[in-house]
């Protein structure tokens, strides 16, 4: 499989979401033009973007909605299922929990953690709140496929790193901290500081 | 002021960050490798990201940390504060809503929006949660600057039309959906389930 940019994979999964609009509404066939609409690009991009893959669609036909579907599923590695901790049981590590995208999508909260005793014990929709010192103890037990990093900036790194020497492949971070791991381990931060510094920047540079 | 990248300005702000760290402990120069650790990235990008807003530090002696974080806010547009309209009020606004950084870094929310007759009236933290209907009226009597969109998808489009007709030059999305919006308003889009498929595709294509 040739290396993309997460770019390329974020319009992958725009245009999946798309095509399976489409598929709902019993629609066989798709322009590049109309998955560039969606994507919030052009045409040329799409094709691009597909042609990473093999060849699709036929000139002039467009692509085959559920074909092309299917195909941006296996790419994607969807289609099956992933188990995920969740480390941070504040706020935002709630509502992650209670998101029915993820579970729609096929990622699988199955631990939840947390350093705080008045959370650890507590049971969310049938899983025990572990204490985060259980980390390696419950892991090993039933090991994850991902962890979603939901802790204060200080915590952030330590945790990095025992997620790391679990095998753990595959982080999304909310700490907002850029974290440091092997290059072998991929990592999505999540700061919403960030995005909003990059609104005022916007707004500051018109 | 150049048109750079939106991962040029993710990048300024993580240096940001970083120099902020570096003044509280009375630290007064650093170098460019020391900064490109913190952004993830290299020396020779770091040089070139700054390049694009003028001349900054001296060869051999790195960047004054005081004067290239001030610097950076202006560039970044922080230093004043921004009024922000929180538009949806659920489990992932709530958390937004608490969420200290937010108002530390200069972000105010203001007004908060829901359509559910539940949530409408009840006060949060001095602020009583507008009906959605009552946007135009709200926030032509009071302006923000920013939105934060946390609606389901199948309003969002609604709801963004409406902001930019109310003159709303900026937009924080978590709606799972790619906005179509004039392309003078800044919009950054957060899709929690995005992020996760882009690590599912990284841990299939390893």
């Amino acid at each position: 499989m040739p290396k993309v940019a997460e770019s390329t994979v974020r319009r992958l999964s725009l245009y999946l979401r798309f095509l399976e609009e489409f598929e709902e509404q019993g629609t066989a066939t798709v322009s590049s033009e109309a998955l560039a609409s969606r994507g919030g690009t052009t045409s040329a991009q799409v094709r691009k973007d597909l042609s990473f893959f093999g060849s699709f669609g036929k000139r002039g036909l467009g692509y085959q909605v559920a074909e092309l579907a299917s195909r941006l599923r296996q790419i994607l590695g969807l289609g099956g299922r992933y188990s995920v901790a969740l480390i941070g049981a504040g706020k935002i590590g709630t509502a992650l929990f209670e998101h029915h995208g993820f579970r729609d999508r096929g990622f699988d909260i199955v631990a939840i953690f947390d350093r705080d005793p008045a959370k650890i014990g507590s049971v969310w929709s049938g899983i025990a709140v572990s204490d985060v010192a259980e980390l390696e103890r419950v892991l090993t037990a039933n090991p994850v496929d991902i962890a979603i990093l939901v802790t204060p900036a200080d915590a952030a790194q330590e945790i990095a790193d025992r997620l790391v020497r679990l095998g753990i492949k595959a982080i999304l971070n909310f700490a907002p901290v850029q974290l440091n791991v092997p290059h072998e381990i991929a990592v999505r931060t999540v700061n919403l500081v960030l995005e909003l510094e990059a609104l005022s920047y916007a707004l500051t540079n018109r």
